[in-house]
Order: structure tokens, then C-alpha cells, then sequence
């Protein structure tokens, strides 16, 4: 499918999970007049839609998922926010979906990005070309370098890319927390709130506190997925597990709600990093 | 220091924490005729000590427990059981310990692997001969092939040992569960126990079962430190958390209450297997 100008879309359509994320998407289009068809995924993307063009669908209705965006004259879509992934004989399928069932469940053997991968594909066989979410939203990513207060060891924060680097290619997680030079957690599927309140516990135990997150996508990750998010709850989990900051990629990291963040960070006293990709 | 014969010592040390295997150590050395001098570090190791000619010392009197196994004539230590990692600036030194502080500080700053090396080293500086627990117990070491039942599926135990063979140069954890291709948690500071119960929290909120525990000793391991461990809590953990069944490096993972274990395994349904290095 060739690359689409995401500032030519008239009419976009939003796959939305929870999070922040799918409702400012949401809002920067129809700040700049696009015009916005919302597919609620499962009741995963709350009580916002309202305010917009909305359908609820239940995941495994790829028919009437398509039908929808080709009524609301949807010229691409983007996939946001969160969706805990339901075991796949869970899924209630309709005719469409039904067909894709074998190549589904090869998907769903994979981690999230090969999963998301896949899903992009199939809307891109049906004429939806997937548009990350970062293409709309590009004031919200991290930027390089000091964002709030300083770096205090950047020793913790190489080690911790490097762990990331070596798990790149199992599409595991995209964050750890590294103190003192000691790897505490990686993150796989629980999700880094999950894997923060664990060293929050860790440190309950030991009194220690120091040590750093860092958020990265995965090397290669495919553009038309949303890149990771850091957001308030993120900067509150990171204070109660005793951390020194927080330290993202610069241009592959969303900052979710940004001014709230920065403030919790300030009022934390937590750092807060781009380091060059 | 030139290597010893484990069948020649007339006098172990055991520095031991927690679990059942500086119990077990201590049992077959006395079995043997061995003489067996008990350091309860910090009071982790438990009750069983009162058989066994023991101190109790706090970490950090490291003048006081070299004085220890002088008196008792120990011909070398073994590091067996599990110690919490204590902050640095809550251990109680002594003045032979202050001495080695700098050192100590270093040594913090590693993984466990990093640490117990160091401390390792540290006995063998004042005479003390540093002998891994296996050298003691044979017989508890995970055989290759079939342990117990038959394996579901060898393409997880592939993924799963790729993961780890990704993660042994940052000294992390040893254990990962992967079920359907899908990485779904990694061990680091938490140890295996938490780590299957947060598997198990996902279970329960998915429905999904099946998948597999790997747990191997880092590359390279030092061969003075503690082999990584499974023991009856293990399969309970695993068989709450869903999965098939668990897989060990042969020759590489301790097997603690080896008959209580293996029967677990059947009445869970569980396999246990043993794959080669």
C-alpha cells in the first residue's frame, strides 16, 4: 500500500482502546477540521466517544468493522490506546472474521507488535491504509534531552537500553528499571504500571530507592503501531517505587497528557529524559 | 587458589540462607562423615540448624565469621539458600568488614551473580576454598530428558532459552515463561515465585492456560555460586499460573525435595523436563 499524506485525510477512522491516547488523536483532528469515526473496541474506549462519531464493535467483527469505515467514508485508520488481549476462543466472530480465523490464530502466537502488525495488515487489505497515531499527534512525543530536572546516573539508563536492545527481537517489553547498575524488572506482558508497583514492593522490603525507567520502542518497530506511552500513572508509579526519573527515546515515546505529567514529575521530584534513539 | 576435592574435605562451612538446600548440603555431608559448621546468615536459615554445630552472624561481620570457620576448622564453604539483598548502608560491619567497604560497595552495584562472585572471592583471600552446593548433592541436580509426563510443546522451551541466553551477559534473572510463542514474563529481582504469581493475575483476568516455566543457570556461570533452584513451591506456583509444565537445564538446576516435588508434578499434571546444555 503506498505511504498516505496523513495531513490529506479528510475523514480518519480511530480503532480506539482505553487510555488517553485514542481521544487525543481524536480532538487534534477535529481541531484541524478532520473529520473523526470512533470504533470502540469491545467498550475499551469510554464514556469520550460521545462527543464524537461513534460505533461499538466486538473484537473478532473484522465484516462489520470494515463496513463501517467504508460507510463513514473513512480514507485511513489509526489504531490507539490499550486492548487487554482476550483469548482468542473468546472472540465472537462474524463471517469475515470466521475466514481469517487461521491466520488470526498465527497472530495471536506472536507478541503484541507481531499481533498489531498483523492486524494493520488486514485493514490495509481491505483499502484502510494504518496510520500510527504519532503522525497526529506530534507535539505529544518526547523530545531529546532535559524535560524535567537532571539525569542522575547515565550509566543506569545505557544499561537499561542495553537490556532493551537484547529483547528487541522477541517483541517482549519496552521498558525495565535499572538502579545502581542492577536490571529490578522487565517488563513483559503485565505492562509497566504492573512491573513499577512490583519494585514499589521490592523496595517496601529493602528501604532502597534510586534507579531509573526507560521506555523505547523495539528496533524496527513497525511505524503503523502506537509507539509506547508514559503517562501521569506512570510518573506516580515511578515516584512510589522510589525512582530517580524516568528516560524515554526522543521521537518514539508518547508523553500522555503531557502538562499534568511534567507538573507530577516536577512535584515528584523525578527526572524526566529523551536520550538520542 | 587451586581446586579442591570435595571428597577430601573433613570440614565444611555452609553459609546458609533460606530454602532447603543448605539442610540438604548439611545432611548428606554429615551422611558421609563430613564434620558441618552452620553459618546462619542474619537468621535466614531456620530451625533445622540446632542439629548442626552453628553461629548466627549478621552480614557485614566478615572479621568475625573468617574467625568463625578458623576455630571450627573449616577446610572450605559453601554458599547455599536464598539471602534478601540488604541495603548497603543497613548492614552492621565489623572492623574487617569496614575495611572492605569500597569493595563491598562495588560489588553491590552487580547483579546476584556479580555480588556472590565477589563475596566468593573474598573467602578464598583468607584461606577459605569456595565449593558450589552441587558438588555436594549430585543427585539433586535435574537430570536430561523426561523428568516427569512428556513436553508440549519444545518450540516454547526454544524461545524461552533464546530469551535467556539474550539476557545472561546483564546478570538478570534465569527464569522466563513463554506460552504460544508469547513471552509472558521475565525474572528479574523479584525470583520465580512472584513472577508465576503475576503470570497466574494474567491467567485470571485471560482465562488462557498452558505455556511453560525455563528456568538455566546464566552463561558462565560461576561454578562456586548456587545453581538456580526449583522445589515443590515451584510447581504450585507453575500449576496455579496454568502453564504445561516446567523445563530445566540438565546438569544446571538444583531439584530441592526431589520425591515431593516430582509427585506434585503428576498430581498437578505438570511435565518436568531436563534439556541438554
Amino acid at each position: 500500500m503506498p505511504p498516505v499524506d496523513p495531513g490529506a485525510i479528510r475523514c480518519l477512522g480511530i480503532l480506539a482502546g482505553s487510555g488517553a491516547l485514542p481521544r487525543s488523536v481524536a480532538e487534534a483532528c477535529a481541531g484541524r477540521g478532520v473529520d473523526v469515526f470512533v470504533v470502540d473496541l469491545g467498550g475499551a474506549a469510554g464514556g469520550w466517544i460521545a462527543g464524537f462519531t461513534h460505533e461499538r464493535v466486538a473484537l473478532g467483527q473484522v465484516g462489520r468493522v470494515m463496513a463501517l469505515l467504508s460507510r463513514e467514508g473513512c480514507e485511513a485508520v489509526t489504531m490507539a490506546g490499550g486492548v487487554v488481549r482476550p483469548p482468542l476462543s473468546s472472540l465472537r466472530f462474524d463471517r469475515q472474521g470466521l475466514a481469517l480465523l487461521p491466520r488470526l490464530a498465527r497472530l495471536f502466537r506472536q507478541g503484541d507488535d507481531g499481533l498489531l502488525s498483523g492486524v494493520a495488515d488486514i485493514f490495509e487489505e481491505h483499502g484502510f491504509p494504518v496510520i500510527g497515531p504519532d503522525a497526529f499527534l506530534p507535539r505529544a512525543i518526547a523530545p531529546a534531552g532535559s524535560i524535567v530536572g537532571t539525569v542522575s546516573d547515565t550509566n543506569e539508563i545505557e544499561t537499561a537500553r542495553a537490556i532493551l536492545d537484547a529483547l528487541s527481537a522477541f517483541d517482549i517489553g519496552q521498558a525495565v528499571v535499572v538502579a545502581q547498575g542492577r536490571c529490578l524488572a522487565v517488563e513483559a506482558a503485565e505492562g509497566t504500571g504492573a512491573m513499577l508497583d512490583r519494585v514499589a514492593a521490592l523496595r517496601a522490603a529493602t528501604g532502597e530507592t534510586g534507579g531509573v525507567l526507560v521506555k523505547m520502542p523495539k528496533r524496527g518497530q513497525d511505524a503503523r503501531i502506537d509507539r509506547p506511552a508514559i503517562g501521569p500513572d506512570t510518573v506516580r508509579a515511578a515516584a512510589a517505587a522510589g525512582l530517580d526519573g524516568i528516560a524515554v527515546e526522543a521521537g518514539g515515546v508518547f508523553m500522555l497528557d503531557d502538562a499534568r505529567l511534567r507538573r507530577l514529575a516536577v512535584e515528584t521530584g523525578l527526572f524526566l529524559h529523551g536520550f538520542e534513539p
